[in-house]
Formats: C-alpha cells, structure tokens, sequence
C-alpha cells in the first residue's frame, strides 16, 4: 500500500485489528495488545488469532485469518521465528494492509536470524504488504486510543493524550519515554517501535506523521539509520508544516557505535555524520535522553532561524536564586550561548524596590523576595527588550510550597514569540506541572534547561541542496581513464582539477631520462614522485623526494627512487615519475570526500598534518557544500584560527578555500557515483588573494 | 571558639538558641527560623529577641541579649546591614559562642556592602567570635533536629534523616538539595550554608564533619574557594576517616566565573586549577547538579584506589532495555570506560536460557523477559567475575508497574564490596525508593547513572605533597640575583638551572665586540638574544637571530639587533647578549607555574605552538609534584601523543620531561614565596635517552 492516507490509516487508526497468537493467559507479553486496546478504550474490532481457541479473554477468537470476515486493517503478529514469517505470509495472502511482527531474533540475533528477515524482505517485496517490525513492540495512537503495544508501561491507568508524536528504533524506549512524559503531565498523539525497519522506518513514519493533523512535533530515539533520504525528505517536509523533528541518537561513543550494531544488527555510522545529516535537512539533535520530552515545548510554534548563525543567542536571566540560576548560565555558556544585559528599562523599574540589576548579568531578584507583580514585570520587561533573544526565568525554594509568589505569575507568559524558559532548583513537581498545563515550557535540572534553550537558539532549518551542474567533459574523461588505468596521483589530479580544483603545477613524464627537461619547464625547486597506481604509500616506499633545486639533482632522485620502490614493491606496475612544482603555503589542509553507507556522500575539512589528526580537528557535512556552507565549515575548524586572522599570523585565503571545498565537494554529484573516497591531502592555503593549490590526492572507486 | 568540639556541639547541636530580630508575622522569611525549629522539634531552648515585642509566636521575647540569663550557644542574626553588625558586637560582648547572618548586601553587593564585612571582619578578629555569614540562609542538623534556616523548603513536612552533609556556599541550594533529596527518599544529616565566609568558611565546617559521627559523607556545594588550605586538610582527614568529599562547582565558563565573581564578590578562580586542587587532595567532583545527591551512595564505603588509574575501569552491563542500556553504555564509553564482557560462567548460564550473553558486550535479558531468579543469577554472577571492576543493572519497563521482576531481586545487593548501581529507565519512582531504601544506588538518568559510575572508578584518594628538598645555594644565589637586579632571561636560566631544569649552553657578554669568541666557545650553529630585564618581548622587539653559522655572522646579527632594540624601546636598559646553542627537539613544552589566589602553587605543562594554544591543550596540577605525577600530566596533554609513540614518529625523552617538570615545581617552595610566576617556553624535548634542554624562560616575582 503506497498511498500515505490510507497507510497512515490503517497503521494509527485502524478499525479492525487482528491480533495473531493472542494469548488468552493474562501473565503473558502475548496477551497485552488486546488487553491494553480495551484498558484504554479502542472502538474498532479485535480479531484474536489462536488456532486452538474459540475466545480469548471475553473476545471472539479465529483458528486463523481466512476465517475472518471483512476488511482488516492491521495485523500485529505475536508469533516467533519462523511462525511470524507463515503469518505475515497469510497476512499478505488474505489483503491485510498493515502487519506488525512483535517477535526480535531476526536480524538483531546473528546469521540464522538474518536469514528468517531476508524472508519478511521477500513477503514485502512479492506482495507489497506492508510491515512495521520485526522486533516492533507496538504501534499506539492516544486519541482516539489504539493502544496496539505489548509494552508493560501502557498498563498505565489513563493514559494521556497530546500534540507530540514518538517513533523510536528501540521498542523499550517507547514505554520508558511514555512514563517519563506522563510524570511529568505531557502525553504524546502517536508512539511507534520501527524494529528492525525491513520495510517501513523512521523517515517513512515521519513523513506519514508530517501530514497527521494531531501531531505538531516528531520525536526520534535513534540507533541507526536505515532510510536517510525518506528521513531527509520527511524532515524538510516537517519544516515547511511547522513541526520540528528532533532525534535522540545512539553511538556518540565508538562502543556506543558497536553497540547498536550489535543490538540491532545495524551499522550505527559515525557520530559526525549522523550531525551533518542532522544539519543539513533541518533535525535537531539533542543530547540527553529526557531533553526529548522537554525540548519541544520550546520548538513548537517556533521555527529555527533561516539564516546559518540561528535565532540570535542572547539569553536574559532573571531569578529568585542566585546559585540555581548560575548553574543554567554556567550549562549555557559552556554551550556557546551569551548572557544578556538587563534592559535599562528594568534596571530603572527595579531600582526604587532595592535590586540593584545592573551590576551582574543574572537579574536576582531575591533581595526584594519572591513576589508576584515583582517576578511578572520583571519578565514583561525582559520580553519586551530588543536586547535578548530569549528569556529564562530560574525559580528557587518558593517554587515548592510557595507557587503562587513566583510560579503562577509566569503562567500567563505560554506560547510567547520570543523563547521563554523556566527552570525549577527545587524538586518542586506541582509547580512544574502547573507550568506544563499552561503550555509554558519548565525544566527540572539546570542541564536540561540550557540543553534546552541551546537547541531552540542555535538550531538552524534544513540547507538547501545545491544545485549541481552536469560535471564537465573533462572531469567525466578524467574519471574514465581513472576506471580504465586506475587512480593514481596523476589521473586524481587530473579529476580534481577538472572539478576546479587548483593543482599544483606538475608533468608525468614516463621514465627518468626525461626528468631535467620536465624540471625546466615546471620550475625549480620540484618535488619528484614515482607514478603507479599499485602504490598507495609513495613515502612509505621511498617514492618521493623533496626540494630538488635542478634538473641534474632532479635525475639522480629519480635513479634512487627507482631502486628503492623495485626494492619496496617489486611487482608494482610503476608509471614513470610526476615531477611537481614545489610549493608552500600558511596551512595545510585536508579534504576527504566519502559515501557513506547511511547518509550518502559527505565531505570533510581537517587540519592537516600529525597534531590536528591527534585533536581530532574537523568538519563534517553532507556534500555537496555551497561556498558559504564550506566557509561555515572552515570557521568550524579550530586549527584554521591560524588562517583566520589570529594574534599577528598572516590571514590564508580563505575565501579561494572555501570555493575549493565546493568544488571538491561536486564528486556528489551521480556521474561520479563509483567514487567511494577521495582525499586531498595536502591542500595548501597561501595568503590572502594568492589562492590555494592541492600537491597531492587519491581517489578509490567502489 | 577554637576548639572545635565545642564549635560543632554549637553550630549543630546547640541547646539555647538566639534569633536576634525574630519576627511574629509568620508571612515574613525572619519568622522562619523559629517556626521551622518548632515545626521540626527542636528539643532546646529558642530565645527570640526582639526589643518591641515581649512574646513571638508563643515564645517569651526579650529585648536584647542582655536579658538573656545563661549561655547562648548560637545567635542567628535576621537583621540586615548595620543592625546585623551591631547585633555581632553585642553577641560578642555577651559570650555567644557562635553567630549566624541571614542578611546579603555585604560583599556580595559592591564597595558599601564590602565596607559592612570589613567591619564584621574586625569583630571576628578581635573578640574571637565565630561567626557563620554573612549572607547565610541558616544551619541545620536532622538528628536530634535543629533547623535553624530561613529557607522556605524547610517548610517540608517531615524532615528525613540521612547520613550526609551538604556544605553550600548559595543559600538557596540547601533548600534545592534538601527538595531533590527528599522526593528521591534520601536525607541530610546536617546541611549548612556558609554565605560570604567572613570567618567560617567551607574547610573549617568540611573539617569539623570529618569528625561528626554522623556523617559519612561530605557534599560541596561551591561558588568559589577561600579557605583552600583548610579544605585540602579536610578532604585529606575525610579520606583518612573513609569518608567521601564531593563537590560541585560553578564557573566552569568564564562566563560562570564572572558571575560567581558578582555573585558573592570573590573569585571563582580558573576551572582547571581547582580540577588540579580535587584530584591532589582527593575531592570527587560532578558536572551535573543533582550528582551531588545521585553520587554518594556509589562512593560511601568504597575508598577510591590509591594508584592512579583508580579503580580499574571495566563496567559490566546486564539490562532488560538494549535501547535504555546502551544510552547509559554510550555516556560511560565517552567519559572513559570500559565495558567489561559477560564472564564465561555467566554465558553457559544463560545459554539454556535462550539468551546469547557472549555476542554483544550489552547481557541483554530480554529474550528470557524479566524474571527475578533470572534477574538475581545474573547479578551474582557478574559480582563474582574478576574480568570486570563494577556492575550496573538498567531496568526497562517492569520497574514502573511490576517492581518483583527485576527490581525486587536486585535489592539484597545491597553494600556489596564491589560497585553496583541500578539505572531505571522509565519513571519509576516507587522502584527508584524501593531501591534507596534498601541501600542500592540507583539512577533515574542515565547521565546521572553514568557520572556516578564514573566518579566511582576514576576518582583517586588524595595525594602525597611531595616534601621538598632545601633550594640549593645556587638557587638562592639565583634568585637573589634576579629581586636585585631584575629577572632578565640570564638570570632565569640560572635559576632554573640552580633547579634541575637542563638549560641550552649559553653565555652572556657585556656587548657585541665579544660575540665570536663567545660563539666558538659555545659551538656553532647559535642563537643570539638582547639581554634586558626591561624587554619582555625580545622577538616583537628585534632582539633575537636564530641559526647563525659562525662568529663573523653573530657579531653582523649583534648589531643589527642593537640598532632595532634601540629603535623599538629607547629607554631599555641593556645588559648585553646572550649567545646560546641552538637546539632541536622532537617536540616543544610550555611549563608554566603560577601561584594562585585561591589554591596557590600550580604547574602546567602544555604543548607549545600556536595550535595547541588554539586547542588549549595543557594539564595542570597543584605543585610541587613528583615525577610520577609528572608523568601523569604529560600523559594528559593530547599533543604530546607524538613524543609518546604515535604511529611511526621518534619516541621523546619522556623520562626527561617528567624530572624536569617535577624540578621546575619545586618553585613552590616557600623559599621562592616572590615568584609569583614562572615560565619555560620552549623546553624541547628530544629523542629517548637524550634528554631535555629548555632555550628561553621567563620570572615575574610579585
């Protein structure tokens, strides 16, 4: 089933359920769908499935799926192994437009699990069924309640409706953030456990989800990524509708990384990337688990700022705790966010009642205690002040058994234009609760609160893709004489100069008879290298030599390169030699294009050379980069300080590095899918208008 | 009061209580104290005094101190500014043993409010009168109970017991923490906040609950440091009482720091210094906020390891969540951790279970579903296993509505020798009680869970302060040199030489007629600098020629720097030149060493180059330190990956390094109490076995 409206139907809003492997034995996972769909009140029909019974816990019950009359919308199969693959089978067979598969063991457990899910795969893609899972532990809407989960946490006694939809790649996590938000008075209009996403996944889901009328956010707990571009599409399809997307992501730790590919059977990709994805198509991402219940309040209703810097990052704080409020300053500024001077207007309201605002940054309006009218103009005026980007109001003590000196005045200030935050020092539940009701966003820990307003203030709307232009005759003959002679330095040059990518001056010349003749026409001082497309490591196998002032000194290199590369590799296929112009420049950069196997082509700027490789030093994005997102790129890059105006150094041309990075940057575009990595390494950057030239590069095709 | 027995019985266990401006409307924060000492029970006597009223709330009022008959143990002081001063005199002129002020708009509000606590101060030193404040919201002791505060969360109910301190420098915060406690079934035993510390100050009151009995923990709630001396002492008797410290500390952001600066007029003092005064004197400190109560019961009765690694670092890691584990995973992995493999007993075990424990490194129990023998066997299991240093049990959606699945059989782990911890992952928090209660740690963040487990394992005892040998008459005579006639570059090499610190061969001489004799007896290639205390800057001024290659070439270079050092600083007292052997290393060192306002001497090793200052990569420790401590620096400095064996690069003389930073720490002598700063820069560290050799240093004495 294709159509969206109809699968979105089917999927949340079904009218028949068949349940196949019901258990009539309430202590059994088996028998909760059915229980909970009646605990929370469904109005459709429920069809147990059980071959050996003829009612199961008081409802009608078929010895199986043929002895059902009518349409059936969805049916979650709660059989293991191989009986969930009979029964999707018979699912497809009797036009069941929706099926879920409860069971894990298929992908997620090793070899023989595998072999069962490529069977789910064949169903789907002979029959067109659609299937949610395997290892789904359910599919839920709140209102009208369709709570179609074996999930223990939806044994909760009223469960509560809301504007907020979940899909998460972890069926345990659906529970865990259902409780969590209930705790703390929000509920959610969907939850859905993706599983092992053989056919439908998280980017299909939340495209559905774009076009739910009862969704204004979507919510994603996530371990990989199996359908980046749906994901991407749906996320831009979100921003235009005004509902943001935001992920919780597995895997920012290399045992992390492992982790969830060993839990799913999924490759979680790396954490840099899974970024730039997030970027690049507008998702924010948050870092800490209970931020996915408490970052939405502040992003409904508020879109991300369209130009790349986000909405402005100033950020006013008034408080009745001092201490309490310098713990959310101190998270926010480690962040990146700045503090913003209290308006003079404030200053001025608040000097005749004993606060004396203007000194510090925080507005501490203890001195005058907590009350009423003193907290409510304070935030008028905060709210008022062009001077701020957002305001966050920090309740001490008072907030506990007091809420109405410095909590019930904030409640009138739900759903303002600019940003505003509450964050709550004591455990003070009810005030956090009357908070959440009035729609004013309220945080519990000053870690959450600054992650928080960080997400709001600094994330950005999807980049648009750029437009790439059909790649040049050129560059197509380069890649072809690559494919056909393979990649060595030359015939990469050759390629990324095509691209526009400025190379440094060079001549292949086939043996070393011709060396002095090729030095005088590139220009001493040259560097000489061997040529062969076996040769990976040319250092490492005595292949280069460097600074040589003439054509005679250039010939006798050439001799010893020969020798020590026989020696090195004696049956590589050797080329003849590149004689290169020798060049400088203020910094050494590197440029790394990739395909990644979860978010297609990425390119990455880094500092060259041993300490930026120890630092880690880089920048990730999607590819291709326009200039200005590559220029975003450099300023991302710590170490490019160094070519960016810092203390006395010379400024490196940056703006002729930025064109560079785009240019490289076009090996996205689908001509060239067979590259699979290419690298510039080094890309030197000389003064400011004196441009960039890259000595050397490599290109793999896959 | 100077013993202090009597000082604590005062401050926590007083039986005759003043409260000096008490007052009889119970809506004003000066009526608290006496209601919360009622409310809670205190057992002695509570002396209002007030000079217009003759009885407050029930109580017999008096008019001043003098009318009080007998000893007062403790005075609270609810008035503000100059009353708050006038009533410290008179409780010093009457005997009182101990004072508390509850009113801020002392230092903490600018030059009138520092003029008030100078006149506290005064008092202070001249009777002899503790005093708790100003600025403190009160001193409260659970058990006898003795809540002495005007904070309004000591309006709770029911107050818990518990076997903590909490010692906070904001008022507001014993407040928060006594909330956030107590919802989470957790109680203090004595909570104390410490205000603007004109005379009680963290260290102290930290010392005197090394001695309560109890206490057995210590939690640090901290602005800023300014009894560091005495704090250092307190956490090395706490750990020698077995006893834990545990702090958090804003102004980890600069922006932090200046608003912990306006917040109580002091400095919050650099974040890496008092990192550096944690890790010498043993002091656990947390990131997140609400650590500082998640924390303690991880670390009570496990000392921390006395080598330095800690305690071993592999965590084991059972659940009935993959998703909820593998947060808590990914959060240890990138603070350090390792994560230990099921042991071998425990895979048989689980085998016929129907659980594969040995594929991933997650024991994922899900398949088998929570049972509590299940649960139970795998937990012993894990405890028994030598191949891992802790373990952590998270717990999926059972915990909410079925806590005897795999909550209850986790609570007779209870104080085991080896770390065990439980995060839940939904809202649970009648597991998250039950488990408290029964003495099991347990988390209900995986953040949190995370910290704690690693706090747990990484944090060391304190460490030994190396004793230093008596400075060396050359290092005398050196230093002498340098207060009579200026520390000019010669003179600091002398006296870092005097220390141990190799300096490159160097000679001085008067002027440049001298320069080639001085060039053939210091071998060819040198260096030639400016000699002159007055210029700080040698290079920016000209004054510096590297790479000369004979006498006749240095005395050209002598000239020339003469010429442009008298351009660039005419009134410059020049001293001559010095002509120094040019050197190379495999890599360049920054020692640093700084006398710092709050904790005093500190060595910095950083990597030199314009890069690492851009990565700000440097490790930073209290001096002196020893070699091994040494050793542990250089490990911490990324940067020096490339002298330590970094793929296929020369290893440094790491041994060198370590003993040079370990002499050049000596300075924190208290015979070199005037050098207020020291730096070498560049110390070049060459191949192993060769050595270190510093080429240009730097005094400032202060």
């Amino acid at each position: 089933m294709s159509d969206p409206k109809k699968l979105f139907a089917a999927l949340f809003e079904p009218k028949r359920i068949a349940l196949i492997g019901a258990s009539a034995d309430p202590t059994k996972t088996t028998s909760r769908p059915q229980r909970f769909l009646r605990k929370h009140g469904f109005n459709g029909e429920i069809l147990p499935v059980n071959p050996s019974r003829s009612e199961i816990l008081g409802e009608k019950a078929y010895k199986d799926l043929d002895a059902i009359q009518g349409e059936i919308d969805h049916a979650y199969i709660l059989l293991n192994g191989r009986g969930a693959v009979e029964a999707l089978a018979a699912a497809a067979r009797r036009g069941v437009k929706v099926s879920s598969i409860l069971a894990g063991g298929f992908a997620d457990a090793g070899a023989a699990g595998a072999s069962l899910q490529d069977d789910l795969s064949r169903i789907v893609a002979e029959t067109g069924i659609r299937l949610v899972g395997p290892n789904s532990i359910g599919t839920v809407s709140t209102d009208p309640p369709m709570v179609l989960t074996a999930n223990a946490a939806f044994a909760i006694d009223k469960l509560r409706t809301g504007r907020w939809a979940v899909v998460s790649q972890s069926g345990s996590l659906i529970g865990a953030l259902l409780s969590r938000a209930d705790a703390r008075g929000i509920g959610f209009s969907r939850l859905i456990s993706v599983g092992n996403e053989v056919d439908l996944a998280v980017g299909e889901i939340a495209d559905l989800l774009v076009d739910d009328p009862g969704t204004d956010a979507i919510l994603l707990f996530m371990e990989t990524l199996r359908d980046g571009e749906r994901l991407a599409r749906a996320a831009r399809r979100a921003h235009a509708a005004g509902k943001p997307v935001i992920a919780y992501k597995l895997g920012r730790s290399e045992i992390g990384q492992e982790l969830a590919k060993s839990h799913t059977g999924a490759i979680a990709g790396s954490d840099a990337t899974f970024d730039a994805f997030c970027r690049r198509h507008g998702i924010a991402r948050v870092s800490m688990f209970e931020s996915l219940i408490d970052v939405p309040a502040l992003l409904v209703d508020r879109p991300p700022a369209t130009h790349s810097e986000g909405r402005g990052k100033r950020v006013a704080v008034a408080t009745t705790t001092g201490g309490g409020a310098a713990m959310v300053v101190d998270n926010m500024a480690m962040a990146g966010l700045d503090i913003a001077d209290p308006p003079q207007a404030l200053v001025d309201w608040l000097k005749p009642l004993g606060i004396a605002a203007g000194e510090g940054k925080l507005i501490d309006l203890t001195l005058a205690g907590a009350k009423p009218e003193i907290v409510a103009g304070t935030i008028e005026r905060l709210l008022a002040d062009d001077g701020n980007d957002a305001v966050i109001f920090v309740v001490g003590s008072s907030a506990q058994f007091n809420p109405e000196l410095a909590v019930e005045p904030l409640l009138r200030f739900a759903h303002t234009a600019k940003p505003f935050a509450v964050s709550l020092t004591p455990a003070a539940e009810k005030s956090l609760a009357l908070l959440t009701a009035a729609g004013v966003p309220a945080f519990r820990h000053p870690e959450s609160c600054s992650e928080a307003m960080v997400v709001c203030l600094l994330r950005t709307g999807p980049q648009p893709m750029p437009v790439l232009a059909a790649p040049s005759r050129a560059a197509l003959d380069a890649l072809e004489a690559g494919r056909i002679n393979g990649f060595d330095e030359r015939r990469a040059a050759d390629l990324f100069a095509a691209l526009g990518v400025p190379m440094a001056k060079s001549l292949a010349i086939p043996d070393a008879k011709r060396v002095a003749a090729a030095v005088t026409e590139v220009g001493a001082p040259v560097v000489l290298k061997i040529l062969s497309a076996d040769i990976a490591h040319k250092t490492e196998a005595g292949g280069v030599a460097l600074g040589l002032m003439d054509g005679q000194a250039a010939a006798v290199a050439a001799r010893e390169i020969e020798k020590r590369v026989r020696a090195y590799a004696p049956h590589a296929k050797l080329d003849g030699f590149l004689i290169q112009k020798m060049e400088r420049g203020l910094a050494e950069v590197i440029l790394g294009f990739r395909r990644d196997p979860l978010v297609g082509p990425t390119i990455t700027v880094g500092l060259g050379g041993v300490l930026a490789e120890i630092y880690k030093d880089a920048s990730t994005r999607i590819a291709p980069v326009d200039e200005a997102e590559a220029a975003q790129m450099i300023e991302e890059v710590k170490g490019l300080a160094t070519i960016r105006g810092y203390r006395n150094l010379p400024k490196g041309d940056v703006a002729a590095l930025a064109k560079t990075i785009a240019a490289f940057s076009s090996l996205a575009h689908k001509a060239f899918a067979d590259v699979a990595e290419a690298e510039i390494n080094p890309l030197l950057v000389k003064g400011e208008g004196q441009g960039v030239v890259a000595v050397d590069g490599l290109v793999v095709l896959g």
